[in-house]
């Protein structure tokens, strides 16, 4: 009660009051690295607004019809080779890993046949280590970007954030060959997140024409000069990667829009669609070339797809509260993997940052202990006799099957081993497949989720490419296993569908999306029938979830420190003002300036945007003219078209330039300030600014709130924000916001008080709520 | 080549010149109504900025967590409700319509089998006037909005054009009524676009708290307050109209996101997706409960749902040339229907504006056209003997089947009346249907065809709701059928399934949506392997259509004069400035104004929104301080809180107002400046307007081009937008901007010479181009 009324009483005074004190300090202290990968790197914002100057307009105003038809014909063919290239790397990927896994499958198990278990595990655990050893230093040493599953990091990108080296060929290259590697290495990781990250870098070299840094560039391809048109085929590039590791179409379309998205437009669903339309179209193709086994190992395990219909699945009222219950379960032990998740990678970060050697060491020693639960659990299970009525052969010969010998006697079979001593595809489909009700005893599907669950987690972090998608798949498809076996006959669903329930409400309890799982599930398992208990699982588990953390893809940007702008402001925000929050001291450029001053300032800060201001002669008092981009500049000052006195440039000035100039260029291929030769004399000769200026920056007040700032700055997807004075007096410019400016943190430093006062009452039921819902 | 150097030559100067002479109009003289419904309205826009007001941010900060969480709470609870409402509201309609079409069908076929033909047209014929007239005095007296699909002013409502009384309780209850009487009247309209619109309303409704007109309010359920939290109702109420009409869950969703929703967000799919969840699941227990034969004579022919699973569709590269076939067929059919019906909707219009009874009149000729039709048509098909080995009775007896006999002798059935004298969701169900290749004639599908086609394109535009889903999906499945006929044993596809990729086809053509129609064809044929096929039509479809025309439903928004912003911009407004287009005179307010002059204001003028400035002795100069609503003068005057002295009002001001005096009223329901007495004495007082006035409102330069003001203008979904000067010495407010002024008809009006102009060279390609892709 005291408190309100105390707090009742600040409140009054806060509407007379300045809200804060002036004491703020004057650099933005935010941090602006992050850890992309492994390693850590300076970032960057991208700039999806357009540079209006009258270079621009210009260029624009010549386009004929042919290159307008050239630039939107370059879109869709762009589209096309993304979905044909996507899906022949997702169909080799796939290739690779069946055929590796399962010739060290097929081999220890033939040893094991004539009880040489001694020399099995050692096959299998030393082909195991150089695999993961391949992966790791590969990762480690030629692109530290490519570890991990790189959605985080595409998400970041997709979000405006710029990291060298994310979407680059280097990366694509090895996130390829080490994810095939690292996934048959039996590592408890996945495919499907490289897969994203590999989508996303074919767009991306696809969009910038090529790599620059290994000469791979197409002229023909250099057509989308703008972080827009990139951050479009980036995203196609997502929503192509989903679509060709699960062979889920409309799935990866709606995971594109839902989970790795900021931006969205409905042309964009229909490009989207049409790329993922080309990959499932060539997948399918490409399978049934398979399908006379021409294709190795591969074809009888295939690409990702659990055929589990029963035609008609029939369920009842007494089958929701088992439904329910594994939603619930499924949103505890989500939002559990979550937090376990982030602490665990909070001290791999530890082990990481002191040296390639030790990231290296930790993912041999993963690598080890993984194989040795995989090859010593399976002992703990006691032998089954084979049923009489199987399907299939029992035990199993050869690579895939529902009945692994193991250390058994002929004639019985190791359940665990089934499920433990396998590549996680068969496992996922030996948990999902129907008929198979009393193939698996309550401790092997005990023990299977207990490894799975704690497996993937300490898997995750190493310096290998590494998907999060078809290990929570997995361990959710055993307890969902589980719970049907409790349940037992009281349901009218057979353990299989319990199996894709309980992976269903895992990774409505991790991953958190809602629309594109249930697309994606339904995919993968070919029955729509299960819709709404598939939504129902989702839609419990996701809000159980929610009450205790985030998505499991925010939590891992967290940790590695992206600047990700969310889409709601914290409520305190709505308190603030532009004006306090902005720092100086701000660099200004006048419309003609000398070169020096140019050179100077952009040689003394990494400012990447100016404004541009006329003052005398050229008006009474000083008046913003513009922004001018930093690679502008540049270019400007590369070309020389000098004065020598200040004198406004004629339109004739642009034929010196071409279009290409002023496109955006490529992750890190700029040109940089010190690579420019200027002599002494240019240095006290002019450069009209106005033509190269974007005349038309967005700009807000500077008492404008924030909260509502941020909303502009974020739905435009801006790079700099120009604030602007209330009173004319003084500069027309009063600074520059940029996406650091808008991070919690930065504020929350720029004003302690924030932290303990009474906003902090506010603060974390709110936006913690308005995250959630 | 002349007239290229000579736009050169131009171009060059434009740099110089200024772009246009400053021959403007003052008056914005766009029409500011449209024709909702059937009748003609005026429109205002919404506002989804928050008024950022000192009372606004104090009633934000004193909410406690109790608040909060009762706000969040309800948000979810009105998404249940919704759903639970428009699934047993989809459920009522498919019930009456099933029966009254049903008892109808069995009568007239009764009669035809004792030879009563006259009789039987003219009960068919009778009962279908009847029918007909009803729904349509409904609509015409009662609530002209629910004439139509509601899918064009339901998509202008979401997208920020205010009209009065499309989402009310009396459209709403015509919209049911009156959807169930027209369909059962055997006209060629369909169910799925009224029951977007109920959706709509159900969402508006309980968003609002009720209808204050009929005293039908609910204190508890008046929680949301503003545009914004209304517009994401709606848009979960819209998904939830197509989950219900359809069955199709998932495609409700994906068709709100899609086609309906200008804003989306994250947290906004989540949201809708649980409430078309709640549908999903409700109607699978309704529909478990007429499994037993309660319903009457639904059950048999129950919801939309056309099962079509052959367990194991293949095909082969052989069926591709034929399904691009069909691709391109819908592609050209779709957009020819969407030219005829644009044309028609304009003829109709005409005969709509000269008065109720003609519009009456216009729907009973269409009613007695169609019943000829439906029952002179018949007679021209041969009778066909019933196969052998049909696998249901031949001829049909009672309601739904595949063999109607109509005129035919024993053991023959007519497959021209089994398909058109039938309600549209059996004939669907027919023509889905797989082992039926032999059913039907050339002639019979082809007269079909034709008759589909042009009956629901002059169905559409009378005074009764109508929906256009069912009749496309019928259309293009009839023509799609008659494709695999000619095809015939060349394909693997059976007819059927040629069926189902016409209607895609035609859909795709017609509607334009990609990723929702493949979802809701999936979704209704239960049928996931289809999926690359039906993909590949609508890609084929949609693009074919695309290069002739526009979406169907922009079309006839269009022929209705709805002011929808576009997301992309007309080229040319790239080379106009805000400053071009911003028109006066401009009413100010000051910041201490007097009673009589606000007064005066709001009587003379019609403008929603003021801007706010500071002026001596606050400040030295002029100084803008915010934007103040017209509603919110509107609310301070019948308060009363008056000064007689121009002194700024203390805090304790705030204790007079509660929060939901702000709160933005229903359509409609608003006080009027006339309604408030103020007495002279009152006049001469001054009015504080500080603590009420939005101080953070969104502001842009006069010299920003059109086209970024209107990014930030459409992204933001603003009603006003501040025009500030470039240079200080002037007032300190330009104009405001409002969506008309945004309206490409008012900016060509303006300027009439950017008509005639080199620009027009651009526009054509460009904007077509760009609308497209």
């Amino acid at each position: 009660m005291s408190t309100n009324s105390i707090n009742g009483a600040t409140d009054q005074e806060s509407l007379t009051l300045p809200l804060l004190t002036s004491h703020r300090s004057l650099a933005n202290s935010t941090s602006q690295v992050a850890i992309v990968g492994a390693n850590v790197c300076p970032i960057e914002s991208l700039d999806y607004e357009i540079a209006e100057n009258d270079f621009f307009k210009q260029d624009w105003r010549t386009r004929g019809k042919i290159q307008i038809f050239q630039y939107v014909f370059m879109k869709w063919s762009l589209c096309f080779l993304i979905g044909v290239i996507v899906s022949l790397i997702g169909f080799f990927n796939n290739i690779a890993v069946e055929n590796i896994a399962g010739i060290k499958f097929v081999i220890t198990s033939n040893m094991m046949l004539f009880n040489r278990y001694g020399m099995a595990f050692l096959v299998f655990s030393v082909s195991n280590l150089v695999l993961t050893l391949f992966a790791s230093i590969v990762t480690a040493f030629v692109a530290p970007a490519a570890a991990g599953s790189g959605i985080p990091e595409v998400k970041a990108y997709l979000n405006g954030v710029d990291a060298p080296g994310i979407l680059s060929l280097r990366t694509l290259f090895v996130k390829i060959i080490g994810s095939i590697s690292a996934v048959s290495s039996s590592l408890h990781i996945g495919k499907a997140g490289p897969m994203v990250h590999i989508g996303a870098c074919v767009a991306s070299l696809l969009g910038q024409g090529g790599s620059k840094k290994y000469r791979l560039t197409w002229k023909w391809l250099r057509f989308f000069k703008n972080d827009r048109d990139r951050r479009d085929l980036v995203t196609c590039g997502s929503a192509a990667g989903i679509a060709a590791a699960f062979r889920a179409p409309v799935g990866g379309v709606l995971f594109a829009l839902e989970e790795m998205a900021s931006w969205w437009r409905s042309a964009l669903l229909w490009r989207a669609f049409f790329v993922t339309a080309v990959v499932a179209i060539v997948l399918r193709a490409l399978i049934d070339l398979c399908l006379s086994g021409k294709c190795g190992l591969f074809g009888t395990g295939g690409l990702i797809m659990f055929d589990v219909y029963s035609a008609n699945v029939t369920y009842h009222l007494i089958d929701v509260p088992s439904v329910l219950l594994l939603g619930v379960i499924g949103g505890i032990l989500g939002s559990l993997y979550n937090f376990l998740l982030d602490m665990v990678l909070r001290v791999y970060n530890l082990i990481n940052e002191k040296g390639i050697f030790y990231r290296i060491f930790l993912a041999c020693s993963i690598s080890i202990f993984t194989s040795c639960l995989l090859f010593g659990l399976p002992w703990l299970a006691s032998c089954q006799p084979c049923p009489a009525d199987a399907s299939e052969a029992c035990p199993t010969i050869g690579r895939s099957g529902n009945y692994k010998k193991f250390q058994c006697q002929p004639g019985h079979y190791n359940d665990l081993a089934s499920l433990i001593f396998n590549t996680n595809d068969d496992a996922i489909r030996n948990l999902f497949s129907r008929d198979t009700d009393s193939e698996f005893q309550y401790s092997s599907i005990l023990i299977f989720f207990v490894t799975c669950f704690f497996l993937s987690i300490f898997s995750y972090g190493i310096v290998v490419p590494a998907g999060l998608f078809v290990p929570v798949i997995v361990t959710g498809a055993s307890y969902g296993r589980f719970v049907g076996m409790l349940v037992g006959s009281e349901s009218s669903l057979n353990h299989g569908l319990y199996a894709v329930l309980g992976a269903a409400s895992f990774l409505g309890g991790s991953m958190r999306m809602t629309v594109s799982l249930c697309v994606i599930i339904l995919e993968l398992t070919n029955n729509l029938l299960l819709l709404p208990l598939i939504m129902l699982v989702l839609l419990v588990s996701k809000t159980v979830a929610d009450a205790f953390n985030g998505n499991i893809y925010d939590l891992i940007m967290k940790v590695k420190g992206f600047p990700y702008l969310e889409m709601h402001s914290e409520p305190y925000m709505r308190q603030l003002t532009v004006g306090d929050v902005v720092t100086g001291p701000l660099q200004l450029f006048h419309g003609l300036e000398k070169v020096g001053n140019i050179v100077h300032v952009l040689q003394t800060t990494t400012h990447n945007g100016f404004p541009v201001i006329d003052d005398s002669p050229l008006s009474e008092s000083p008046v913003l003219y513009g922004l001018i981009l930093r690679a502008h500049l540049i270019e400007l000052l590369k070309k020389k078209v000098f004065s020598s006195t200040p004198v406004p440039i004629g339109a004739d000035a642009f034929n010196q330039f071409s279009a290409s100039d002023f496109s955006k260029k490529g992750s890190g291929n700029g040109d940089k300030i010190e690579d420019i030769e200027i002599t002494e004399e240019e240095m006290e000769m002019y450069l009209d600014l106005h033509p190269f200026t974007n005349a038309s920056p967005y700009t807000v007040v500077e008492t404008m709130s924030l909260a509502k700032a941020r909303v502009l700055f974020r739905e435009l997807g801006l790079r700099h924000l120009l604030v602007i004075p209330k009173i004319s007096s003084r500069s027309p410019v009063v600074g520059i916001l940029t996406r650091h400016d808008f991070m919690p943190e930065h504020i929350l430093g720029l004003h302690p008080l924030l932290f303990r006062s009474r906003w902090e009452r506010l603060r974390i039921p709110l936006s913690q709520l308005f995250k959630i819902f």
